[in-house]
């Protein structure tokens, strides 16, 4: 299955695009952005969870000296920037820190002491934080007007399937019939907590206005809907808004567009001025929105020869006060991934709801609904294993999904029929990844059997665990345009963002290949609304699946118009020529070529241009159905726990990932430590913590909320990456999208491990050293 | 003839889609790129005209604090930056001004400081600055390794005809036997001046590195052309060079790319910090290129009856010290259109040579070749006339040229065979500019007679006259991209440059009408080399007739993909389709239709693409042969002459273009009044003052350098203009550009008025206030 065409430049470890402009420090991003005249912004937020605003007076503030705008709920337009509910600023508040008012003037010292001069009188209203509070039939209504919390779609916005008491329950076979069968059941209730994405750099925009155009500098994912949703919020024509995405930083899912775009063009249109909007680190924490928090109830029946005879999982989403639209109801979707296709079961039942709260916004977070599902199946299948004997890789080999297994897609769960469907040829590389990590992390040596630690060395009791995972590699439409020079090179031009994830330089080596170039003759150029044509973005790992495959079309595209003028020349047809250093040669015959720049120089102006088809016409030639393409992975983690301090290190990660074709080595390498530190991070130490008398964010600081660092993480030597390359269907050179499988296995596994070194199970709350060491904790531990 | 396609966008007196911009002061000009940490740069000019550079010590310079760089000769790249000849820093100077280091450093205080501390030793060589001069056998030669200051073409740049002598003869029928026949002979030689184009800002450049990708911010004309030249000279991938042309500042022909540019990304990579070289107005007039000064001798042999029986002339021009490329040849042969095809005469011959001196390069400017040669043949018609007696106007009637007659096709002159063409149906608009403008300025009442001033009051003298004039519309090769946006609006990608002449405007205009949208539905992005696709800029009316044609034909494409769609949900043929008012209706039934919004969603992303077909395949059907087209003029010019002061009023000019179609009539007529303003100044005062012994600019300010005010002009009502609109064969809509037309009419027109209103033709120099009043002069008033 490995066969991967023969590239001479993908698949290489080329140096990044953009590692010496950004190691010199000459690479711009949005606060290097320093216009003449530009104002800065601050905003004031409410201190109250919910509350209505009965009056508020700006004069004084407007008064100062160098302020020169102040907005409002009062002189701003009364549209819904993003979500469903909320509008641009609001008279009524949803959540503590929402916007109350922003401040444009000349100085941020200025701007903030503006800020205390703006009096507001509130009417507290009540307010609910918790989703099984908020789902109670008394519980405050976060928002009135829609008569429950629970979220089941809208008019304008219909939530297929969706039932009107906000649940959505998918089931297929029958889970009684299969519980019944089963020799052994195993159930728990997992919760997981709201990771914040901690992105380098808070958000912030630059705005400015030129006659009727808008020049929207952003540091977003997602250019293209920054851009619609100025659009649609300041009533212009997609034209004239030009949202310009430099290098932006590390989103993690948390770089989607925001209301403050939008109110930096407000104020830069009302000053005549450019207006600059730059979150702190503190509003980042409260303003931005953050990985949903689940409770995940989940149950598995077990026969004692290993079948796997029924699932059922039970999710509670909290979403903050908003939904910004029906692709965010995917997220308690896209859990159906890891809670029906890992495993090979012939009754399977899902139910989700989600549930608003006076919240801010809770999101996408890299390997969203994948992660929290998998913490749970992931945990719950060691216990079946254990429960029966089995050790925990020979039981996930027995019954992990393979190629022709069925499943339920969960793409499709919005969208289409409720699909049994025959899982891609894809998943078939979720046994190969097992056996390599085990191979690689030495498993069959390491483990010592249900309840015996890996080793144990005075107070301390060192594990290892498995976890499996995946997570959908998001095919979306997406354009692309390649203009070939005169010298015979090429520029991309994409909404594809360069946000650290090496998109610009995985795209570049794809094109170069494509049309037979040298690695620095394509230059990927930064997404731009007024001349990128559209895409997404890069959100649900869809940027190589879905951004580069657009790319490679369009170079393809500028090919097949080369190779005519080429033809033409050499007296051949089309199908005899081949592209390679620059060159196009007559296949077989090297010394019947042409310069590459020279067919350009013929052609005066070669533009390749790409649609991605759409995603119902990619179809498995065998079995005649629509493909979607998923990473999957297999973790091993070995921890050591001390039981006298609490302690806990990760030693080693080794992770074994399928992303079809490894276009660089080495940023895939990138992406999976990424991911994993997110995913270490998300099972010990993130998360934000809420107030829950006031909603209030207690710990909106790097000091309080704990970042992994490279002091948590096992060392360089201790993190082993292993590429399975299954390719995907319609990836460029087979690649698909990776960077969100890891997250969705190193939990698990460490979880895994935690329980192989000690014994026990935290399925509520990070294992931080008081609650590893708690008397209550030490009771329970089953082999001290 | 007059017939065009019905429109409801084109042709109409829509506003400036940069007036508001422009008007608030919020369009970005090179100037005001004010970027962190950005160096200013200056440069050491040599204070001769022909010089060695014996020793060059830039130690102290480079000491002193503040200075970050400094470029000679000795650490540049030797390479050719635009020109034949000229190195980017040379060890030997050509004209005095001439670069010889450039400076980088924190404030141009300190950058003119370290000039200063820069010692040169200069080894003198002799300098040669007037053509005659430096034609004569043992003149100084200005590139002693060339062999004469005659250019004949280089190996790699060979000018087809040129014969080694460095004349480029060309003749049609016979004109000796042409003289022969002639009843009167005229002949005169006529000398006219280095007009500067003066530009309202001199030119400017910012460069900036990230990594291995350079931003060179342009005001120019030709953003391409800097694009390669840069590439060129840096010997880097044309992908890596981000050419970025924001609103650039009117150019006139003077905006060509520079030395500049490539000097200040030296600049930039060896300091690590963005650059900004801007020009002074002093050194704008001394070291930026200028309207060739030309010696031309022309020879009319007429009959008694009125017909022309030869036409010859001989052109000298002076082309500095260098020549820039092979298109530079043109300037000279341009003239052949005035020479040749404004007159039917069976036996025409004419010839052309190129000298070099030891002063700037000369080269384009508004109406170049064709104002020089038809300020001498305008004249000489109107001595033909009084000769034997016919007016003016009336003689030009009889022997204007029409369609099917036969002309030298100056186009042809370089690259093809000497064709006596047929010329195109364009020219046949000559007769109906002159009748209108007849009519209009009321010439059959104002005409007195020749030697017969139009009115005498006192010691003024009036004066009426009138001109006839034609300018290539430049077919260049041209592409461009119409990226359509989900909301039905169009963005147009083009490396056409927004010059002040309103191409922004009338491309939005011809797109919108294209696509069937709104005028403010059509953006046009400013030039930029990295998304842009290839075009020539704007230079020899080319903008419209070239890079609009471009547009259309990309709207089209993109058009012809919306119907595909549109016609598949409305179950009708394409052909069927028609578009207008944001929608795509089925022709003759406006109930069905479909907005162009949802057919552009429907298609997730349109993308229409064009490349201008060569020139040779634009065939005018009728003949079979390759059309160009010309616009061309007439114009008459009323003129108030005081003899006791020399004073010289210019009282009311009345013009008619044939401009194809007007997409703009505003725009056109501010085009019109622009080149007619320099057309005036041309012959009345503006001329660059070299001193014969060093070849120093005398007059490089605008207090010597005497430019057209408003006050020199006639008033707005006093300047009145015609459209006479016979459709270009391949102009967007029938448009052809005809900016530099009226440049070639206005100037030979107030010459004549004035020999109408004091008898005195003066062929060497400015009509002057002193020269008007010298007693010299006096002595030949015909009739004071």
């Amino acid at each position: 299955m490995a066969v991967t065409e023969e590239c001479s430049i993908v698949g290489k470890r080329l140096p990044r695009a953009d590692a010496v402009e950004k190691v010199k420090g000459e690479a711009k991003f949005i606060l290097d952005l320093a216009i003449p005249r530009m104002l800065q912004t601050k905003f004031l937020r409410s201190p109250h969870a919910h509350a209505r605003i009965v009056s508020i007076d700006t004069s004084q503030a407007e008064a100062l000296p160098g302020v020169k705008a102040v907005l409002t709920y009062k002189n701003v337009p009364k549209v819904h920037p993003l979500g469903m509910f909320q509008y641009l600023l609001d008279e009524t508040v949803h959540y503590a820190g929402e916007e109350v008012a922003a401040v444009a003037a000349v100085t941020r010292e200025i701007a903030e002491e503006a800020l205390d001069l703006i009096k507001v009188e509130y009417e507290v209203l009540p307010a609910v934080f918790d989703t099984d509070e908020a789902m109670k039939p008394d519980a405050p209504l976060v928002h009135p007007e829609y008569g429950t919390n629970l979220f089941h779609g809208t008019e304008t916005q219909p939530v297929p399937r969706c039932r009107p008491d906000g649940w959505l329950a998918l089931e297929v076979g029958d889970v009684n019939k299969g519980f019944a069968e089963a020799d052994y059941i195993i159930e728990g209730t997992y919760e997981t907590p709201m990771q914040h994405p901690c992105s380098p750099a808070p958000r912030s925009v630059v705005c400015q206005w030129s006659g009727d155009t808008l020049t929207c500098w952003a540091d977003t994912q997602l250019p293209f809907t920054v851009w619609q949703d100025l659009a649609k919020c300041l009533g212009m024509p997609e034209s004239k808004i030009q949202v310009v995405c430099p290098y932006a930083v590390g989103g993690y899912g948390g770089k989607h567009p925001d209301k403050i775009a939008t109110l930096a063009a407000l104020l830069a249109r009302r000053t005549g001025r450019p207006v600059r909007a730059a979150f702190t680190r503190e509003e980042d924490f409260i303003a931005t929105h953050r990985r949903l928090d689940y409770k995940t109830y989940g149950k598995i029946g077990v026969k004692s020869d290993g079948t796997i005879t029924a699932m059922q999982h039970r999710m509670i989403t909290n979403f903050g006060r908003d939904i910004a639209s029906l692709a965010f109801m995917i997220p308690a979707c896209s859990a159906v991934g890891p809670c029906s296709m890992l495993y090979e079961c012939p009754n399977t039942k899902w139910e989700g709801c989600t549930v608003m709260t006076n919240t801010e916004d809770h999101g996408a977070m890299n390997g969203f609904g994948s992660a929290e599902g998998g913490l749970c199946v992931e945990q719950l299948i060691d216990e079946a294993a254990e429960k029966i004997g089995l050790d925990p890789v020979g039981f996930r080999l027995k019954n992990c999904m393979r190629y022709g297994d069925r499943g339920l897609d969960f793409i499709k769960v919005l969208t289409g029929p409720v699909d049994w469907g025959i899982v891609g040829t894809d998943i078939d590389s979720l046994q190969e990844c097992l056996r390599q990590v085990a191979e690689k992390s030495r498993w069959w040596e390491k483990w010592q059997g249900w309840r015996t630690p890996m080793r144990v060395k005075g107070s301390k009791r060192m594990g290892i665990g498995v976890a499996i995972g995946m997570h959908h590699s998001a095919y979306l439409r997406y354009s692309a345009i390649v203009k070939m020079n005169l010298d015979g090179t090429a520029n991309v031009l994409t909404q594809a963002a360069e946000i650290g994830q090496g998109c610009k330089t995985a795209m570049a080596q794809v094109v170069a290949e494509t049309l037979g170039l040298y690695y620095e003759d394509v230059d990927v150029t930064m997404a731009d609304t007024k001349v990128s044509p559209r895409g997404f973005g890069n959100i649900g790992s869809g940027g190589t699946s879905s951004g580069i495959t657009a790319a490679k079309h369009a170079a393809e595209d500028a090919k097949r118009q080369l190779f005519d003028i080429a033809a033409d020349r050499l007296k051949v047809k089309t199908e005899e020529l081949e592209t390679k250093e620059r060159r196009i040669y007559v296949k077989g015959q090297p010394e019947r070529r042409i310069p590459i720049a020279e067919v350009c120089r013929l052609a005066y102006q070669v533009i390749g241009s790409a649609v991605n088809p759409r995603s119902r016409q990619i179809i498995d030639e065998k079995t005649g159905k629509v493909i979607h393409a998923y990473a999957v992975a297999a973790t091993i983690a070995e921890v050591e726990v001390d039981t006298e301090t609490g302690g806990l290190d990760v030693l080693r990660i080794t992770s074994a990932h399928d992303c079809g074709k490894a276009i660089n080595p080495t940023i895939v390498e990138n992406q999976i430590d990424m991911s994993l530190t997110l995913s270490n991070g998300w099972v010990r130490t993130e998360k934000i913590i809420i107030d829950p008398s006031t909603g209030v964010v207690l710990n909106p600081n790097l000091l309080d909320y704990k970042l992994m660092t490279i002091l948590d993480m096992p060392k360089m030597e201790d993190m082993q990456e292993i590429y399975v390359e299954y390719p995907c269907a319609w990836g460029p050179f087979g690649a698909k999208g990776m960077s969100e499988t890891p997250m969705t296995t190193a939990a698990p596994a460490i979880a895994n491990a935690i329980y192989n070194a000690i014994g026990v199970r935290i399925r509520g709350d990070h294992l931080t050293p008081d609650r590893i060491n708690s008397p209550l904790l030490n009771q329970t531990l089953y082999w001290c």
